[in-house]
């Protein structure tokens, strides 16, 4: 027993050592950002604000952070989010740390920049439930103490929908978990990583996940904005995964598409911090991180691991655990004497 | 007109230099604690996690910040908060910031102390319900990464319900506000306030505001810890306020106590940052500052005040609007792979 195992694992890394191995990336200190919006201090500085405001959601309750919390995960942990009077919808909220490093939002990628992303949750019924989206705007404006932190950021007149959104996504673009053991290992502290984790990282490799988490986020080869980088979840749909976590009921990208063609295609998720995002998959219907890595072996590669082989790859993605920097709660610009939210 | 307006502020002026006038007070830099619960770093800093961490509640959405959010004026905006499903109670939400200097807590006054209340909201079946105060410990608990901070504040075994309450207290006596125009006025510095704003400090005294409103907070003399000081809210109900505002319809501390000697009977509200606050009163039902004063000195005073006076009077209460403490986000001690709060 214990000699089949020293065998695959010299196996694996001769295999992990081969040309076809996995290309290892570090995730860069600072998120890209599309010309029309160079991340800016000051932009950065209102986007915290508005991303921390419950206030323009219908009851005054549900902000960005309700759902991607930075004091967790980026999500809430939840199965489905709760929006507003406690609705929830069909999908995981996916971790807002590091999105700037996806090329399309939401799982089935159906905005292309995080600027479009930020303005879908706030009329959507289930979330922040606002009819018109300049309603909510219309919210923003009415609170004095956000027009100079628009002014700083924009210039004058800019207390817009596509300036709100704009500050948003700057504010999301700082939200960068660099440092994580697996960076450090690859910047060449060969200490960082315990001797499992590096087992699993070639096992990961060698496994095939590479073919689709590849790059510094894991989330595939770097694209430009707009343009997803997708697969099919499930590709392996014959087997007791599928029925029992219901991967198929989701129509993934063809329900924003409407082709046929992009029927349970998903955006490849990132897996930085993956051990801080339970549950998961676009159903968050596995909260065990082992069970969702063999999952994927089967219904992606059609390969059944061993449970050494699985823990090997758990240690690894533990190891894709960042820092999260250290964020001050904004003051959120007050109304005088009277409240936005209140019933009358 | 004019003349008689000088005329007016000139006896505000020689009765506020009277010897019945207020003893006016700074705000302290620290708040009162426990014998049994001394304010320190490890408590405050566990505290605050405890405080902003949603995943206790019965759907992991709402932490004590949902309700009373640091970021705004210690409250929510809401008529009625929130709580978990929607649901929502009968009682505006109290600012959290300066609570500390409440002698009891509550609209009710039916905690003595922050240690008290703070267990309160867990339980409540429109807050964060839980059907037992210990199912919202064992998920603290099954949270590794707290029980280093647990240990740090009470030592070994630690990872009780009172001590979590007891950290959350703690934070909670940071949450001050000092330096208000108002402080750094009695504290000498004469330019601080406004010309209209010193008028209206004059009118409130001389109006009898100070009568219950006194004290540093604003809030009544200073008591001992479970000794509340209340007021019966309306004193004076045979106005038009009391039926338009639905004011007698909450029986006040007569619900805690069954006693009829204590209908309608309020603690006293602190009147700090009173403008982050909106809307007033224990039913949230006022959303205007300047109608809560001409509702207070007629239902509390039987006094109608001019336009001129009210108007003085919210100048001088934005006076009492002071500097909020940098807060930085807790980052919340995750579970590993797994979640506590999903479905599944």
């Amino acid at each position: 027993m214990f000699n089949a195992k020293l065998m695959a694992s010299i196996a694996v890394l001769m295999m992990a050592s081969m040309p076809v191995s996995a290309n290892w990336e570090a995730l860069p200190d600072v998120a890209p950002a599309p010309a029309d919006n160079p991340t800016t201090e000051a932009k950065v500085e209102l986007g915290k604000m508005l991303y921390m405001d419950p206030r323009f959601s219908s009851t005054g309750t549900v902000s960005c952070n309700s759902c991607h919390n930075v004091m967790e995960g980026g999500e809430d942990s939840r199965t489905f989010s709760m929006g507003v009077h406690g609705k929830t919808g069909g999908r995981n909220a996916p971790t807002v740390w590091n999105s700037a490093f996806h090329s399309v939002q939401f799982w089935d990628g159906r905005a292309d920049l995080l600027e479009d992303q930020a303005k879908g949750p706030v009329t959507n019924p289930v979330e922040m439930g606002v009819s018109e989206i300049e309603q909510a705007m219309d919210k923003v404006r009415a609170i004095p103490g956000y027009k100079p932190y628009f002014y700083k950021a924009f210039g004058k007149d800019a207390m817009t929908v596509d300036n709100a959104a704009k500050a948003v996504a700057a504010f999301e673009r700082t939200l960068i978990t660099p440092n994580s053991p697996y960076d450090k290992y690859v910047k060449g502290d060969k200490k960082a990583m315990t001797a499992q984790q590096v087992r699993g990282m070639e096992t990961f490799a060698a496994v095939g996940c590479t073919s689709c988490h590849s790059g510094a986020a894991f989330n595939g080869p770097k694209m430009p904005f707009g343009q997803g980088f997708y697969s099919k979840f499930p590709t392996f749909a014959d087997n007791e995964y599928d029925k029992k976590y219901d991967l198929s009921a989701d129509k993934g990208r063809e329900e924003a598409t409407g082709k046929a063609a992009d029927a349970h295609m998903f955006r490849v998720a990132t897996l930085r911090n993956i051990t801080d995002t339970a549950p998961y998959f676009h159903n968050g219907s596995v909260n065990d991180l082992s069970v969702a890595v063999a999952l994927m072996a089967k219904t992606q590669l059609n390969k059944d691991l061993s449970d050494a082989e699985v823990n090997d790859i758990v240690a690894f993605l533990s190891a894709l655990t960042g820092e999260y920097p250290e964020i001050t709660m904004p003051r959120l610009p007050a109304t005088s004497g009277f409240s936005l939210v209140a019933d009358k």
